[in-house]
């Protein structure tokens, strides 16, 4: 039986269309698309089409605006050490608690060795971001402020419209991590006051090791990574014809399916979390309910352990995750759900399902019909829940004699 | 009719083997490499076996000295980075003016900003460097030498062992470029001193976009891009696992068909500059005739402007290119045939022709029979041949009355 694949936060199924638009690129338009002989034309086509592509999906106002990189990671990297390359006289970052790694990593990183001073701001225990805190952080000296539209394990929402508009206003530049929110949530930039925004190409159903930089025109830009001319010189290295191909495939099947996938997925989403409530006591959904992905729910079952529930899934053929993949091997709880302030023992117990546009309501109903078996068994092993049991067992008694 | 490819040190064909490899990672075992899930550890055994068939290639030590990287580029600059980082007491770098601009350029930005102080070092006509120059320039304030294993404009040869063993004596670390080394030469780690090699997936018939730096076990780093905890905390980015899978099989052809490959390109590379010697006048191989890669030839040709050449090559069908791809777009001359001081002149008539295991006798007997005449067309459009001819005429007339 095939899995059931719900863990699509993490990666996803690069789409069967996007595989077949890369294929020719691999063995017949295989050529350099630097080079200036008619094979290379015929690659540099490719890698033009596929930037039209993602300019239409973002709603960006040039496609010179598109860097393609190597994903979501080297994206980030590159719109911070840019951010504070080109101001010297401004050194501070303004940022969120519940970054990815690729963010939060590297922020410790430039605070540890001095090269900028961090201003992270909390959430509630919602997820929602302290915006007093945000505009208190925000001075003369703020370089970049660096929020992510949606975060990964919670699938909340962040009010990127309205923060980018306050940075702007500070006078600092303003980047978005929209790796988790294009392809799953309507992204438009349009209007917005958003200078940089990194995305990845298998989050949406397109290949691993490709990604975008959105770098509005004029922003001044520094390159990350120096060598040839590609990309305007802006990222050296051999363009990843194939890949950026497949990334650009992936963008129109993203802008074309939007409205009716995602109320799918959202409808998906809500069985499963209307059912599990419904059938297994004590568990709760993290996140604000109103402002979150369609397409990820984040359950804390409580008296269980959350990593011995995910072997029992993976055992029962269903792929879920307790948050990032990226933080994998680290035993760590989880830095989203610890500035939320879920309590330790909660956190043990968080499971995150991340679904996409090919998740079916039968893989739903599925889960459905074997989670809650699952979390009852692990608890008969919880001392704490069967003394929970026991006591609810003798009230119920004692009422009923 | 197929074009004639001989373009292959700016990128080559994607295998078959590699690409039927790769297709299952797409949509199959698509999953996160860093997923602790079932999907996701199959994932990493792709990872993994790929790992150890380039440490076979390389002959390393240990499969976890080898960090996947999104290509040649990003290799290089993470060991020019890190080289500079992990010794604050050292800021000089030595490396050769003939090295690929992922190099030059990097090099020259951070003598720019002041985060280091190059010795660039010449080499003499044939493209030899000049091993006086390069032992003054190695002192107790180098921090890295690194110097490309093959050139990819002449294909000319370093003596790398030797080179490594003299920055190894300086107390310096030893970097070298080996993307048009690694799979069109024997490279073997084993008994040298050197500290990073990087190697790009696409000039060894793998896929774009994956790319590796060895880096020796015990050698002092920092990552280049930070973020998730993959390889080992020393790249993050979620892992590109089709195209590692690609890459580890595209090392697996190289180390497999070695010997006998590479003695067929070199026969055919040797036949096409016979012939052309033969049939054309006036035209001169660049580069040392005894140290240089089986696929590679540089050729000037007297009195004919090498864009032309190629124009007319291209619609001929047949693929060739006047240097490296990633310089493609700047119309400045070869910074590699000038450093071998080339006359402008003759820069400007210099062709590369760049073959692989791919190619065949059909393909090279057509160069054979088609650039020679297009060769004595441009020359009838040069006035200085034109006046040349009108002289050698009147000597022959006045030689043979």
């Amino acid at each position: 039986m095939q899995p059931i694949y719900l863990d699509n936060n993490a990666t996803t199924r690069t789409h069967p269309a996007v595989v077949a638009a890369m294929l020719p690129y691999f063995n017949e338009r295989f050529a350099n698309a630097s080079s200036s002989h008619g094979p290379g034309m015929a690659a540099a086509d490719g890698v033009r089409a596929a930037r039209r592509q993602l300019q239409a999906l973002l709603g960006a106002a040039h496609d010179h605006e598109i860097i393609y990189t190597s994903g979501g990671t080297e994206a980030n990297s590159t719109a911070l050490m840019s951010a504070l390359e080109v101001q010297p006289g401004r050194n501070e970052i303004v940022t969120t608690a519940v970054e990815h790694p690729a963010i939060l990593a590297l922020v410790a990183h430039l605070e540890k060795t001095g090269r900028a001073k961090a201003h992270i701001i909390g959430v509630d225990a919602d997820g929602r971001l302290d915006i007093d805190d945000f505009e208190r952080a925000l001075g003369p000296r703020t370089a970049l402020v660096s929020v992510m539209w949606a975060n990964n394990e919670t699938g909340v929402l962040f009010p990127i419209a309205d923060l980018a508009r306050r940075a702007r206003r500070a006078g600092a530049l303003f980047h978005t991590d929209a790796v988790q929110a294009v392809g799953k949530h309507p992204v438009n930039l349009q209007g917005l006051d958003i200078d940089m925004l990194s995305l990845s190409g298998h989050k949406l159903h397109g290949p691993k090791g490709i990604g975008a930089l959105y770098l509005r025109k004029g922003v001044p830009f520094r390159p990350l990574i120096r060598g040839g001319r590609q990309e305007r010189g802006r990222r050296g290295g051999t363009e990843n014809v194939p890949a950026i191909v497949g990334l650009g495939v992936a963008a129109a099947l993203a802008a074309n399916t939007s409205p009716d996938g995602l109320a799918r997925v959202r409808l998906l989403r809500d069985r499963l979390e209307e059912g599990l409530l419904r059938r297994v006591e004590r568990c709760v959904i993290l996140g604000d309910a109103g402002d979150r992905l369609a397409n990820t729910t984040n359950i804390v079952f409580d008296y269980v352990d959350g990593e011995a529930l995910l072997l029992m899934l993976d055992r029962a053929g269903i792929a879920a995750s307790s948050g990032s993949a990226c933080a994998a091997g680290g035993m760590e709880p989880s830095h989203v759900l610890r500035a939320m302030r879920v309590p330790s023992q909660a956190v043990r117990g968080a499971v995150r399902f991340s679904l996409s546009t090919e998740t079916t309501l039968a893989e739903v109903e599925r889960v459905l019909a074997v989670l809650p078996d699952i979390v009852g068994r692990l608890r008969l092993n919880s001392p704490p829940w069967r003394d929970l049991a026991a006591v609810a067992e003798l009230t119920q008694s004692a009422l009923c004699p």
